[in-house]
């Protein structure tokens, strides 16, 4: 097994990235299942197996998932880079810890706010709190990285 | 060389994670072939650069592309995530394996089935397919981490 | 620390790779910018908070942000993939770094071309300069594990 994984830090940042993941896995099931309830399908094909190409056609609903889906992308997967070098870094645990942890309920909170609708701007404000743990494990592998390259 | 790329199982995700992101590049230039050959143009410079400003308009081809893209970004990115650490927690080689190979073929079906439109519920049926491998992977890691997180 | 880290090619990878998601998210707030300035919301509920579900609507320089993000999402993240392996097959520093720094200048340079609409081709031109060096690390990293696979 590689060393990496027996890293206290780097498998705690593994816990919540796998968990993460899970999570945009279940937005994007959530889509699928709006879209048959909903009987909005994105291609044509789709919609002749579920009554007809009436059924090709766009959900307030179903834009809003997606939507939550994209932004999981453009701040989740980042994620995964930045807290996986971070590790790297030689940090300590109860600070990496809070690092992960406050993104991991900030992203959960957003994915809530986003697919219910919770008033503005939870979502946004959410969104802003998980950006403050990736600004901080960006600057601090600058740091790192800085002293060897 | 770092330890990682000599292991076999390691170095078999890569095989996998390689040739895939070359599928994911080879979906972005048919687009832009589409987007040539279709003139439609997502930006008012391109169709004034390809004849004139009547071709920043949209394609149903091209936005077929275009979803088909998107979708390998969901799956294909958190794979590559999920089958690097995978690799670290110490599988055997021919289970992981057949892990890669099947997400591997699936996504190429998948792209297959939605470029050519086949009928539903292929395409559905090979995303299905691709996930089965990384959920299983996703649990793999969590006892995994659980052990030493 | 782990030895990823403190490998030279690796740490000049890292140096880039944070760089370019700093720069993503700087679109992200770029967009955001748009949007207030705009009053142009995808969300009614963010529409409501500021104004009134009139400015519940689309913009097309907010499209534009939008389009450049997903760009840098199909491109960055698979580059962050690939040079993070192609830094474990033990190319020389020299190579390495002018890999990473075409791929990064001419990102930059894909995003100024985005935002400021630069006239055709100087985006699609950036694009195709940065996709230099990941089929290059792509091709090195297949031949890397053809020995070990």
């Amino acid at each position: 097994m590689a060393d990496l994984i027996r890293n206290e830090v780097f498998s705690c940042f593994v816990f919540y990235g796998v968990l993460l993941v899970i999570k945009m896995y279940i937005v994007a099931i959530i889509t699928g299942q709006v879209r048959l309830r909903k009987k909005a399908f994105a291609n044509p094909e789709d919609a002749l197996r579920h009554g007809g190409l009436q059924y090709h056609r766009q959900d307030p609903y179903v834009e809003r998932c997606r939507r939550a889906h994209v932004n999981d992308m453009e701040n989740i997967l980042p994620f995964l880079f930045l807290a996986a070098i971070y590790s790297m870094t030689g940090p300590s645990l109860a600070v990496a810890r809070i690092h992960f942890l406050v993104f991991f309920m900030a992203r959960v909170l957003h994915t809530i706010a986003y697919l219910f609708a919770l008033r503005a701007p939870t979502r946004s404000l959410a969104y802003t709190v998980a950006q403050i743990p990736c600004i901080s494990m960006a600057v601090q592998i600058l740091i790192a990285v800085a002293a060897y390259a």
